[in-house]
């Protein structure tokens, strides 16, 4: 069952945020959402971190009027992967971002005016040391799971190495633990494309500079995808309204980019995609230490990992590399590799394949009762 | 040792070019260079052919001043894979390109301007029908071999194909018989790039546009390379000068893409990089035919394949398909998957390991004495 009609909630916390450059952001204010019911000992959290384009509205619907429901509706709701009869769960908009949380479209209190690009570099820590507030806030001292994909995976990784005793287990799903070259180089390109529009005035326009942020989100989009799954989607067919010798003429693969990429200019912030895509590139879950295993010494949380065979952006290679530095820590771990052709998307994709073994782990760990 | 000094050659032909979209080019003109001496009978001509952004310009140098000899001198000169001391080794610059063959920055010479976009859509099998009148010019009936990379396979396929009387062999590789829609998405997004330059006018530039044409090598070369090669090369350094929170801070595999990309401007035309991207996704060995092996129906020439293990551009299971529906059909085919880490630059890179291969293969087929 849906999750039902749900509502948007905000908080604006006291203190300030000291970020991993060492600059202060302040005042915060999260924007998220919560399903289901938070016991009254409080014990029965669940935290789910949204990936760079995401939102706080992860499952149900605002109204009955609401086309679509949250972005990961399928795997909330009673009786769902994670039960909202049993659960409370939590999404949160990262800092960043631009669905409410502070960004870089926010007001900077101190000038009255948009922050641009004065808003500091952030980290995925960043993201989580702000969503530990938001816990504090709603008086969780310990997560039953955080569970998250791509770049929800790394805030789930922070969770877990950052603040081991806020948390009980982890989810991670087609995350790398450091993108590698070829992963910024794409962020790197779109990043490019979007300098290269003149309208974005080095962040400060008044219209979302189109053009940049739909070639930058068509970018996106084709590491979203793998191969085989354009292949299977588009082929080498041509879009039926232009010529095969028309200069102009396009491919359905190329229509299909355009398409989403000018349909995303109207839902996402360019200055942060931009700030989110740093964060992405600039991740690191050893972070100051010496080597991955240094990083997940601290961590006492079961951690449940999933990889997808045709994700060339996170490929498995990179999971498998935390899950050895773990296992070798003596730390609990499980690993699922899922045959996939959908590429990344599949962390989006393929839950009916992954939701019995996460709900197989949670109640291992004694998180599903 | 490398082949001397060297001098670019042109010729216009009579006669103009039906091209496969119906459309006349004429006149012609195509650049060329030759390595060697035609021997008396013309039956040691040996053509390779180049790559997308390659020119005539193959091996040797213009002068003793010249920095660096063409863009494979390695593998030509006396006593090199193709022996200039024993054949006649010819480039030419396909049309299209802008290093003197006729392309859209060519003059028309019904208007006197340049073509521009009123350029027709040309195809690989255009290119070849071009250097099919310079053999034809050079009064070579039959070539010994025909040897390419990427859209220089594209041709020796097209030779093998089309004109299989006028060639006794080919050498292809890290080719595909039609780039798949992840292939033809990335030039779908370096096209984007250019059409998001306001300097591109349309093609009626002056100066080429240069952010856009940057943007767009430099996803290309996202694309010649490898998640290993970019490791090895950039791993996650960054740019010295920048700081890691500097919201321009670039880390080191993107200032290479930056430095090559802006580079790129100095040396290649706009409109003829926007004409060849599309002679690439169009390319399909099986136009008009129903399948590969129908049109590999008409091959004689032995042909030799080589694909490269990290190439995700033209990756190895679409040379496979070629040498499985020619091996059905009982042809001479030889086929060698080389292990690399270069990607799709490979090719051009592991010389010394594909070299004794094609030595072999030309040898035997009595080509190489």
């Amino acid at each position: 069952m849906y999750a039902g009609i749900v509502e948007e909630k905000s908080v604006t916390f006291d203190t300030d945020l000291r970020l991993e450059s060492g600059r202060i952001l302040g005042p915060v204010t999260l924007v998220y959402e919560t399903y289901g019911k938070l016991d009254e000992k409080r014990s029965n959290a669940i935290l789910v971190t949204h990936a760079w384009t995401g939102n706080a509205h992860l499952a149900g619907k605002y109204s009955e009027d609401e086309q679509k429901p949250g972005w990961w509706d399928a795997i909330i709701g009673p009786g769902r992967l994670l039960d909202t009869d049993r659960h409370f769960v939590i999404c949160s908009n990262v800092i960043g971002s631009c669905y409410g949380s502070t960004g870089p479209a926010s007001i900077n209190p101190k000038t009255g005016k948009r922050y641009n690009l004065s808003f500091p570099v952030i980290t995925v820590r960043d993201m989580v040391r702000a969503q530990k507030l938001l816990m504090d806030h709603l008086g969780i001292d310990k997560l039953l799971t955080v569970l998250g994909g791509s770049m929800g995976g790394m805030q789930a990784l922070e969770w877990a190495t950052q603040f081991p005793d806020r948390v009980a287990s982890a989810v991670v799903l087609a995350t790398s633990p450091r993108p590698s070259a070829q992963a910024i180089s794409l962020n790197a390109v779109a990043r490019w494309a979007i300098f290269n529009d003149p309208s974005w005035k080095k962040g400060e326009y008044r219209k979302n500079p189109k053009d940049g942020l739909a070639l930058a989100r068509g970018i996106g989009h084709i590491t979203f995808l793998s191969d085989d799954s354009m292949t299977a989607k588009f082929g080498r067919r041509f879009s039926a309204k232009d010529g095969l010798f028309d200069f102009f003429g396009q491919f359905e693969v190329e229509r299909y980019l355009f398409y989403n990429g000018y349909n995303f200019v109207d839902r996402f912030d360019t200055n942060s995609f931009l700030y989110l895509a740093k964060a992405l590139d600039l991740y690191d879950v050893a972070w100051g230490c010496e080597s991955l295993q240094e990083a997940f010494e601290p961590v006492t949380a079961p951690i449940q990992f999933f990889a997808f065979t045709s994700d060339w952006l996170y490929p498995p290679y990179q999971t498998e590399e935390m899950v050895q530095a773990l296992e070798a820590l003596g730390k609990p771990v499980e690993y699922h590799l899922i045959e996939s052709s959908y590429g990344h998307d599949a962390f989006l994709l393929e839950h009916e394949t992954f939701a019995p073994m996460v709900r197989a782990f949670l109640e291992k760990i004694g998180t599903g009762d």
